[in-house]
């Protein structure tokens, strides 16, 4: 598969550029990096490491196999043959200018020229002749999927089309304009949290926790609209404005005033933010953001909202193209192939008991996939109920772990389907086996039926072909003494 | 214990009255309401509806048992000896004058009157004699634990213990200022926003996804100045403030002017609402956000981040109060009773397999702490891990449903702590049971070992006082008929 890899080049390699490149590399692609600063290769695998820790955690099934990451002295050199050119170098006008320029001349025709660019405007970035469009990120840009695109249609179409391959969202702007739309709502805040700390009416902590002890949270799942549609009631969103329209020109902001950034404003505010988090290095405070928002995108996969709705479209995607049909181990379909994400430890530092369940119950829903009891089949009225588990714990497993799940069909006959799971640490470790009795049911009646013809010789199948396979470790009681133990 | 509960008044029930109300209640508070609109007690009941399916699912443990609820014709009777009076009438200043004064005269001299205003402060609110303080929070007030507090020193301490002791959080003012200090970012936020529509920049739709697939996420967890602290990379905070400082005075927001708020604005703006959000009801919506609040919290929870932390201190709160050492059921101690969250069913419509698991986990926990073996034994370095588990699913569970979770202690000698946990539906519907072998292990050799004296004493003898009772569906294998059956 490694001839269809597609090349990405990453020239600028700080936090935005290092996030891309990850992105890439964890989605599959070959990324070339360049950038002139002597340290560019340390800041940039420091980035890679912790998306390596937390974007695999996302998801339910294991991301394609990464790509190679290879450093360039040339920039020529790092952009031949590429499919997508990101440039993320700092944000004067004149450096893009000449970076942008130097990269049209270079790179493949084909290829997508996205620059980072906080605030400037295509026409801005293209003025000395280049053929970039805005591809604006959100740090950390491995986690979180928006990237704003700005620029010519029949350039931003394949752009779309690959940002969604590799799990972003892209928001095509309908208009260019000075910062996009997302950094001007920051600049908003910004500033006024300026003022806030200027005047002494509140800390930087302070403020801080006025946020995420708040809208904060709203706005991780919906938005400002939406959520103001909710506070509208019954009477909707024109009752909302009718409600709070009013206040827009009463003196709530001080907006109209630029605070200026004098040497006592960044000491006052630097010296706030050490008192709030200086007792965290930067390394830890971006650990703890990452397992924060790899926790809270796994809880709005389940309702699909904002960012877990992108989530799991991935992750569809990434059944189609992966492991599962095909995917054998001693004999056993693989069911199940991923990284154990932190939020699936405990106060034990390993993986907690309940998370071995669900690995387990994944892989179940994979194999139901397989003999073609998946969610169309489930939408239709009729599912698999477990009625009966029995776990054995046999080896500790850690976040950042990678997991493999085989299972085995020891019996596939009438209502029952009797699997065994084996869950291996690696691919080689044995950390523990499942075992797992279900009985189909009707979701109408809620009573056990039988399945439908093409599922049951497809289960019938799978038995067959498991029956010669040992199964060490089934049919026992907990505390059973092992054969000869 | 009812005679030591205590009392809030609620003046004005609607979205944010009613928010309030379940606040209090669903923390074992009394609430009298008193609202002249006819339709308060309909709208206010499914306020707390709403938190009655949200709030419990927060925590593991169980809340308080509910207070009562009582609707009062009469402001005088409403407020009657109670300890907190809440006035969460409209934004009208000779309003809020009038109400407060009255609740000042009416109201216990030792009961704490908070107002809900969004930007008046409280000489303001204060002017016409009355003694509030601005006690600020947000919808739903029942979920969100923010409270902005404004106020004189000597009414707002009383007020934090309160607001600390119903799990919400109390971010006290130093000086005070109009719309305080959240309302302020939002305002910010809401003016740009309107610009952003009104120039066809944006439609609402566009703005909630640039907020909720970016920085959205990000602050439900960290805030602005630890997001850019982060941002700054190891340089921290100055190295951002110099790169990002000078964007500050770029033409970056349209806020020195106020969008002015024509019919054609308020038309333009529900149009592209009603397009985003028209498929859902205010209901469905409301329920939809709970949701995603209620499992973004619960994954904070692991942290400690932001709201999680709150939650967090507030469950450890309500395990001192509530059941725990003292509730037995049917002989045995009752080790969990709690609300089954939303976040915990799946495509059957029913809890999934995998969190009968958790909750008999966190009942194994519970029973550790019971034998001496809680968070302080685990600190010092020694655990128990578990090696096997058999659970038996016999009834399903639904969203919203209250569990109960016994634990029986089958075998309690050297090594080993071998359980068997009862999951009742309610009270009385046993809906699985989860058998556990435990072995006592030492976290810094990850090997077995003894555990402490007095762990293995109280261990021993609750396996004493165990013995004669019934273990029916223990020592089971999977698949194994029941005798007889």
């Amino acid at each position: 598969m490694s001839s269809a890899r597609k090349t990405a080049a990453i020239v600028g390699g700080g936090v935005i550029g290092g996030g891309w490149a990850a992105r890439f590399l964890l989605n599959g692609w070959n990324v070339n990096v360049f950038d002139p600063d002597p340290d560019a290769e340390r800041k940039l695998s420091e980035v890679i490491a912790n998306a390596r820790r937390a974007l695999p955690g996302l998801y339910d099934r294991a991301l394609p196999e990464e790509g190679a990451l290879t450093f360039y002295g040339d920039m020529a050199k790092a952009v031949a043959g590429v499919d997508w050119v990101q440039e993320s170098v700092p944000e004067q006008l004149a450096l893009k200018h000449k970076v942008l320029g130097a990269l049209s001349d270079l790179a493949p025709e084909t290829a997508v020229i996205g620059s980072s660019t906080s605030g400037f405007k295509p026409s801005e970035l293209n003025a000395a002749g280049a053929r970039a469009i805005v591809a604006h990120p959100f740090n950390p840009v491995y986690l979180l999927p928006l990237v704003e695109l700005v620029g010519l249609p029949e350039r931003i179409g394949p752009a779309t089309e690959i940002l969604r391959s590799v799990g972003m969202f892209p928001l095509v702007l309908r208009k260019e304009i000075d910062a996009h739309i997302a950094d001007r709502l920051l600049e908003a805040v910004w500033r006024e949290s300026l003022w806030l700390v200027k005047d002494g009416v509140a800390t930087t902590e302070e403020i801080d926790e006025a946020i995420r002890m708040a809208f904060g949270i709203r706005w991780a799942q919906m938005g400002l609209f939406e959520t103001y549609r909710i506070a509208g009631g019954e009477a909707g969103m024109k009752h909302f404005m009718a409600q709070f329209g009013p206040a827009l020109s009463w003196p709530w902001t001080k907006l109209m005033d630029v605070p200026e950034f004098t040497p006592e404003l960044v000491d006052l505010i630097a010296g706030q933010s050490d008192a709030q988090s200086g007792h965290m290095s930067i390394r830890q405070l971006e650990r703890l953001r990452d397992d924060n928002i790899v926790g809270m995108l796994r809880a709005l996969k389940r309702s699909g909202s904002g960012a877990g709705g992108v989530v799991t479209g991935h992750e569809a995607a990434l059944g189609q193209t992966n492991i599962g049909q095909t995917g054998t181990k001693d004999g056993l379909p693989v069911t199940a192939r991923r990284q154990v994400p932190a939020c699936w430890t405990d106060y034990n530092g390993h993986m907690n008991e309940t998370h071995y369940l669900e690995a387990a119950s994944l892989a179940t829903d994979r194999l139901m996939e397989m003999v073609g009891a998946g969610a169309d089949y489930i939408s239709a009225g009729r599912s698999y109920f477990t009625v009966e588990s029995h776990i054995r714990y046999l080896e500790e497993v850690r976040a950042g772990e990678r997991i493999t799940v085989t299972t085995q069909v020891l019996q596939g006959t009438g209502k029952k389907m009797h699997l065994f799971h084996r869950l291996w640490r690696g691919d080689d470790v044995l950390a523990a086996t499942i075992e797992v009795l279900l009985l189909h049911t009707d979701l109408s009646t809620r009573r056990s039926s039988l399945p439908a013809q093409p599922v049951a010789e497809a289960l019938a199948e799978l038995a067959g072909k498991h029956a010669q396979i040992e199964s060490t470790g089934a049919g026992r009681f907990v505390g059973e003494r092992p054969p000869g133990g």
